[in-house]
């Protein structure tokens, strides 16, 4: 996908990322790091647990969202600046192994008159590999403009 | 802080965490499998944005409030499973060396008959060292309750 500005955007227009898999060594890395509870670090506890196995932490999948997004191109090389976040609802566990898949739908855009950005809404859906949404949420951007030499 | 259940929370009650500094290895490695962009990846791109220095991802500033609060003990030892986040505001850039402090304030909460949790939305304020407030947001969390035995 080529470097999209907010120019570009259309709303209503949606755009799907890349993949990628959650190893069970990023998951414990994560955890110890940043979510260190029993169900994201301990078999036997996660086991005992409403997840029924290791589960990864739903920072982790925001986090991964994140680079999927990155990745994509979605923002141009100079970067897209995050303001907020929206109505975030983490709907099913995420395990080990699970491939991750974003849809980001521009929602809306709003231009500032003078400014080198403008303010877009994605809506945001991630999916596991079976296709089931695991998380949910809306983005408030802000997406630089194009250089006004190219405009 | 001694472990709470959902029958220890007080609406309004408020509660802070301890602090963690968020080092330039840590914002590197973040950045590099998270959340890869130039400002949070490269000093001389950060220099340029907007950022006029290299600043930590949004990303790992919610990551490290989450560490903050699973160390304070706010939740039980079998953990407080999130499940959504509402109004997350970026309110002022995080860096290297920054120090992150939370407090978290129960903003409401609400039983289910025959439920082993309950859920609390909490309202959760990052401060850095100096005390300015650099990012905020709701947490909805199932907050499990005591064990019937020791009701």
């Amino acid at each position: 996908m080529r470097e999209r500005h907010f120019e570009d955007w259309i709303v209503g227009e949606r755009l799907e990322t890349g993949s990628i898999e959650i190893t069970r060594e990023k998951a414990l890395a994560f955890a110890r790091e940043y979510d260190p509870q029993a169900f994201h670090l301990d078999d036997g506890a996660a086991a005992a647990s409403m997840f029924g196995r290791l589960a990864i932490s739903g920072w982790q999948t925001a986090a991964y969202a994140m680079r999927l997004i990155v990745e994509s191109g979605m923002f141009p090389a100079h970067g897209g600046v995050g303001l907020g976040i929206d109505e975030l609802r983490w709907l099913k566990p995420v395990y080990p192994g699970d491939v991750l898949r974003v849809t980001a739908e521009c929602a809306a855009k709003r231009a500032s008159a003078g400014k080198p950005s403008g303010i877009v809404r994605f809506k945001i859906e991630t999916c596991n590999g079976d296709g089931a949404l695991v998380m949910s949420h809306t983005a408030i951007v802000l997406v630089p403009r194009r250089a006004p030499e190219a405009a």
